[in-house]
């Protein structure tokens, strides 16, 4: 299957991707719904209002839920509504199907330059959860934190440990992060504030709910593709003198939630399907209600870069993967609800720093600069151990296997003085 | 100052309480805004269609944010606002005011009896944050979770500790809880799957953001006032066991997400001015941020019963105050927003578990029965260490202070059994 909107070779959003964001243009400043497509946003709102959904959900839905300024209306109308919509993109922007190609005034309206747009928040979010999923960043982590003793707390191999995050701080690849001001302990055990030292990212994707569940229900995980509309990239900034100093006993909270950083186009797990590996052995087997028969990783490769502000290069700081994240979204979800706990279209739960096996994979500076001992030199020559003020750090992911891409674009943010 | 309205003895809908709150009507069932005095609630969407707000901001806003389903948009005009809405009332409902009470039409339709009402959730609830502000209860759970040694963690005389809660699971009061299922970990080491068999309830308060902050920016203590609307009771339910297991290293996740229940009607801070006392002696002084010259505790005299699905009867098993909270709500919310997390109008705080020093101002099960060891004994001779299926928990405030009265009514749930 080919376009006729040429991909140029870097690019992941190709005719297999599809994925969906929220944008608007200077003539048309409302935010609406499209898809990206090589150096292109497809408007899917006008061609929804050209009719040109004609698929038997969307026939009836598509105007309504791609007026809107945020995808929760569509993500709620339900995984066969996602399917119906990609497919028919597909089909739409297909170098066979001339219903755009062969109208050159459709075309020009219907696919706007990706430097023309500007990109919004892609759903409203109701609750954002954090999980603690690669056993590599919890075991790194609880080793500084707690000693090796302590690294990794017995429930981890259980269940995936996860824990509630700040909605109202999640922000838009490209918004600036101010360090922020805070409480932390100096080594002589005095209690200073001041802005944090220990500035970091972490590497993560999440994703996004796009049919809940009523509360006292659970989601299965044979059932939970179906609630899972798609997967973003996504950066947990934080604070670790401000979180090391405050998050014992009730966990993080304002070493995390002064910003959390998330791309602009959420990839499907249709798009994803072809990438679909076998995550890390899992010992011991879970108890029923986590148990999987099928694969629920993926491989996805990701990259960190730091860009310092005089700088005109940047340095890829790490490595990862997404398939070394030892619990599943399908596990992550299960857990979540096996309580009752209630999801909301545009719910976002984030996997956790997503660190592999080798020193270069780790994917924050914590554990790169294992808490400050060893520090990473940039292509400027400069050295860091946390993050200093004009850093822009962006990160990247992409799927590759044979013929099919699948991109992920990339989640960027600059590091701003503290108040 | 006495209203035309009569006010029974037990009631703390007063004259100079005016509590908001979202209700409907069988004959209107939009849920629009109205204030409760005694036995009734004010329509004033009426008296706003009515122009009967006349004062500089409400005049121009009234009939907007009083037609709303929530209180969000009210809340978002700020203190002023609400002082006006607040003191217009006042007059209106005041003996000496002819407008209502010598126009018996407007009258029976602006004065709508409690019993013939539906309450909605009053707010719309962005994010939910829970702090543990009651040393005793801090002291009590921490001895039962690690050991009396290290009960209080060094960070707690410090700061606030808090963390983030999930806001999609919070309730109304009346809303039946189902007894959760999950994981826990046996007496034996081994890892079990099933209902919870320590559910809890939490006696809390919480207070709601009227007017919030952007991203960046902090409220500082002095000003926190001029940002928190009003105060509602919460229960916190909580599964012990569930807890206990999963909460290591980043906090309590499905121990308590699975319901949160608050009370209906929001009291203002300015309702509640004339109860303020001095909470207990900050020792160490916090730092300048969190350090306030003024008084910012309050005296809310609160209780907690529990009736037995087959009994009649209810029995009061604790009786604590707000006044016992050793971090006051305007240090929360400089705490909060210290690192330049923004709040939104509808964010929720929760106190943490109210306990005082004594035995019977324990503020949950788990304190009052010592994780399991002493049974509780009710009226009906049966004994609780924690709740059974069909227990209704009632969590009631009120304030007294010379002719003041002030209540909060009543914040109330019945466990369901598990799925």
């Amino acid at each position: 299957m080919k376009s006729f909107v040429s991909i140029p070779k870097d690019s992941g959003f190709t005719l297999h991707n599809i994925p969906f964001g929220i944008f608007s243009t200077a003539s048309t400043p409302k935010p609406r719904v499209g898809v990206a497509i090589g150096e292109f946003v497809v408007d899917c709102n006008l061609l929804a209002i050209k009719s040109l959904f004609n698929g038997p959900i969307l026939r009836q839905h598509s105007e309504d839920v791609f007026s809107q300024p945020t995808l929760n209306k569509f993500m709620a109308l339900g995984r066969p509504a996602w399917q119906e919509a990609r497919r028919r993109l597909q089909d739409l922007l297909s170098e066979e199907n001339k219903t755009i190609s062969g109208n050159e005034i459709l075309m020009k309206d219907v696919l706007i330059p990706l430097t023309a747009v500007k990109m919004h928040l892609p759903f409203t979010i109701g609750d954002y959860t954090d999980f603690y999923a690669s056993k590599e960043h919890a075991k790194n982590v609880g080793t500084m934190f707690r000693g090796a003793e302590n690294a990794l707390m017995p429930n981890w191999v259980h269940l995936p440990v996860g824990y509630h995050g700040r909605a109202s701080s999640i922000v838009l690849s490209g918004t600036d992060i101010r360090r922020p001001n805070g409480q932390k302990k100096a080594k002589d055990g005095s209690i200073k504030f001041g802005p944090s030292e220990k500035l970091d990212f972490e590497l993560e994707m999440a994703f996004v709910v796009g049919k809940g569940n009523a509360l006292g229900e659970s989601i299965s995980i044979q059932n939970a593709n179906e609630h899972i509309f798609g997967v973003v990239l996504m950066n947990d900034w934080s604070a670790r003198d401000i979180q090391a100093w405050e998050y014992v006993p009730l966990g993080p909270f304002l070493g995390k939630n002064f910003g959390t950083t998330i791309s602009p186009w959420v990839v499907t797990l249709d798009a994803l399907e072809p990438f679909l590996v076998e995550g890390p052995r899992q010992n011991p087997t879970p108890l029923p209600y986590l148990e999987d028969k099928e694969s629920g990783s993926y491989d996805v490769e990701l990259e960190v870069s730091i860009k310092p502000e005089k700088s005109n290069e940047e340095t890829v700081v790490c490595k990862s993967n997404l398939k070394h994240m030892y619990w599943t979204f399908k596990q992550q979800l299960a857990h979540h609800t096996i309580n009752g706990c209630n999801m909301r279209p545009g719910d976002l739960c984030g996997t956790g720093t997503i660190s592999g096996p080798t020193k270069d994979s780790f994917g924050s500076m914590l554990e790169l600069s294992w808490n400050g001992q060893n520090s990473v030199t940039l292509k400027d020559g400069s050295e860091r151990t946390f993050l200093e003020d004009g850093d822009l750090v962006t990160i990247r992911g992409m799927c590759k296997k044979g013929e099919i891409v699948v991109g992920f674009g990339s989640c960027s943010g600059k590091i701003i003085q503290a108040k």
